[in-house]
């Protein structure tokens, strides 16, 4: 089998050797699911599963920081499932990362309920557009709720999830409203939130949150997770989650 | 009359010439008001509804700021709504400022529905406590949900305003979660929220909140409002809320 297909280029993850394969024009993992990965609490022995897995980054990123965890990665398109699994392949991780090919909105096919301690998903952000153009079908799968939305997502999790298991998602602020509102009502409580903001006195483009199956009412925000210090300079905690080390 | 009790303080406001009377010991405002009141926005000719006014702070601050609009503060505690009263007549805002006492669980006693283009409230933040004591009762009614919880305060604001009315509250930020079901459950859609943190590095102890009625679903966070930006340095922020002159 051919590890690296000739429209793929494959990144440095910058932990342990690590990298994965991306395809550019199609879909590349952003800042959104590096975030994700590092905000992520995992235990040893977890069960853990990310729900559109898309590269396979969050589990790839999840399992360099916590190697006494399993990971799935669920995966709808082939393509991108197949890729991921050569990631994987690729940083000899197959003893504890696994990617799936399926559909989360039948996610009982492949995982009975209740089977999760950690659930994972960087979801599309995007509604649906009215008018979907064919163009780049892959990039548009993942970036608009074309095959799933936002409650097939919770959904899922909230089904997969033990009691007390934790959920974390990586979405837009502007939709934090229907978030929350959708959260709960799966019983997965919002406990823990962090917003994400270019600079501190910028608005946030991302917010982090970490729900819990049948948690107690009581949500914990935590400081401002800030990108920049000043224009081009990453902050101490950016180049601490992306494990670079500091030059200037 | 007397305008100034014994056990009363007149603190000044930085505003015009503004005081206020506050009772140390039963209950002096607090910063979360003056955020609220800057936090608002008031157009010309409006009418504001305060829901549980306290010593007034709300209105009378945000009377200074916004003087071509028509403000009414209503407090249950009947000491308090006198106090607030004498406040205003002290500041001479008595043509567009009115005290009224009475419980906002029966607010149309006083008011007709969908009469406010706007309504703020800084209501309790705390649970009541189960075994109540009687000691300092103003107090415990400021802070605690003894006389109205949240949703008495929300259904108020709701049937106050007219439609595409605005709502503004100050409240906690571990009761997020339940404050935006409250409000998008009484068709206050959550429009814009700060969060106030005591360092940028802190997690935050207030968050503001505008809602709107009948609005469309999309939430903008705004970028935090940092008290200090240094052990025992304001920031500039908080200087221009307060209106004091930075000297440092």
């Amino acid at each position: 089998m051919k590890l690296i297909h000739d429209d793929e280029r494959l990144d440095d993850l910058h932990r342990k050797g690590y990298r994965i394969l991306q395809k550019p024009g199609a879909f590349c993992f952003g800042m959104d699911a590096v975030l994700l990965a590092d905000f992520a609490v995992v235990k040893k022995k977890e069960q853990v599963l990310d729900l559109g897995t898309g590269t396979g980054i969050i589990p790839i990123l999840m399992q360099a920081r916590h190697e006494d965890a399993s990971y799935v990665g669920l995966e709808l398109q082939p393509d991108m499932a197949d890729m991921a699994s050569r990631s994987v392949l690729y940083n000899h991780q197959e003893q504890s990362v696994r990617i799936v090919q399926g559909d989360l909105r039948r996610i009982r096919t492949w995982f009975p309920p209740a089977s999760m301690d950690v659930v994972t998903a960087n979801p599309p952000y995007m509604k649906a557009p009215a008018g979907l153009t064919n163009q780049n079908e892959a990039l548009t799968i993942a970036r608009h709720e074309v095959e799933c939305v936002l409650s097939d997502v919770t959904a899922a999790a909230s089904d997969m999830l033990k009691f007390h298991g934790r959920f974390y998602m990586v979405h837009r602020p502007r939709r934090l409203v229907q978030i929350l509102e959708e959260l709960r009502r799966v019983k997965l409580e919002p406990k823990r939130m962090r917003l994400v903001h270019p600079y501190y006195n910028k608005e946030p483009n991302m917010v982090l949150i970490e729900a819990v199956r049948g948690g107690g009412e009581e949500l914990r925000i935590q400081p401002p997770l800030i990108i920049y210090d000043a224009p081009g300079r990453y902050s101490d905690e950016i180049y601490r989650i992306y494990g670079y080390e500091r030059k200037d």
